[in-house]
């Protein structure tokens, strides 16, 4: 942690425990990019994955995003995993359940693409890169894979129930907290699809 | 539109619709905002909700993020909804199923902030503004409701199947899209609820 990262509004709610930290990023399958392009900040999903104390993303060669990244440009990287809806007796009290993780660094190539791509798709799909043929040298040449380091970084858990003010306990409105998660729907085979094959499960 | 929210990247994947757009910010409880201090940018998790032709967020006076917005800082606020997973044949082509949105500009105070918190209230948690008492003027004090006006912008929806190479069409591997969504679980009492009453219905 570091004066960047030190999380100032509800400390109460700050972990500073790595376990805690991989394990919001061992359940995300997107992270939102910020990166600065001429005073302007820029905001961009991409896939993500854990590798290590590292955490990759990949893009096209021709990404905008991704040439900035690999050029050195100071970055952040966010996780947010919604987690519920905090109903509070009070507009001001409600909030939400989530776990968010903030990582700020400048991420690099990484070494050995063919491995890092390995660890993303089965983050992403589970099983999948052992079902699928090996890239080609043109696809692998099309790809940047980055490693974001996990040195400066902050997270912020809520998963409390509401806090109200003493006062408003006697007003007759529910309050608690509806969960919400992330389900998978039926899979919905690809028109093209020639073999009559079960659909693996995926991450998400 | 402008030069800087022209969808470089896969363009056909672009909308210009402002109707699209509004669909996906009003399915949407979280923005991820940018913001640039000092030459770094910083990534952070808000709820928000559209009024109109602006985007809603609040938080506290207390927070960086909401004072240096106020204070007239460029910021992108990017919402992003995760549909689904797309498996194709191999890695390179494999990706997800997404309608994402990115707003460029400057965040101001609202002029009425009863009503913006209501706007925000009531997308978040329909109908619980109606069941709630009335902020404090305490409450109102210490709270920061921004508006970013929803001007420059880019869209990017992936909804289509795989697109595989076809020299990959006679992997035997399954191939399609498991969709993803979010649901709301059994709702959790508050421990200190003293009525007996139903859970209400949250947006998300």
């Amino acid at each position: 942690m570091t004066s960047r990262t030190r999380v100032r509004r509800l400390p109460e709610k700050a972990s500073t425990d790595e376990a805690v930290l991989h394990a919001i990023l061992d359940q995300a399958v997107v992270a939102h990019i910020g990166i600065v392009d001429e005073g302007q900040p820029f905001v961009l999903p991409v896939a993500c994955a854990r590798d290590g104390d590292r955490l990759l993303v990949h893009g096209s060669t021709g990404s905008r995003l991704m040439r900035q990244m690999a050029q050195g440009s100071p970055v952040c990287a966010t996780v947010t995993l919604l987690d519920g809806m905090v109903l509070a007796r009070s507009a001001f009290n409600s909030s939400m359940h989530y776990r968010s993780a903030m990582i700020l660094g400048v991420a690099q190539p990484v070494d050995d693409d063919l491995e890092a791509l390995r660890v993303l798709t089965d983050h992403l799909l589970p099983g999948r890169w052992e079902a699928l043929r090996e890239p080609t040298r043109k696809e692998l040449a099309a790809t940047l894979v980055l490693a974001l380091p996990l040195r400066e970084w902050s997270v912020k858990i809520s998963d409390s129930p509401p806090e109200d003010e003493p006062d408003d306990l006697d007003d007759p409105v529910w309050a608690g907290v509806v969960p919400l998660r992330m389900v998978q729907g039926d899979p919905v085979p690809a028109p093209d699809l020639r073999f009559d094959l079960p659909a693996p499960v995926t991450q998400a």
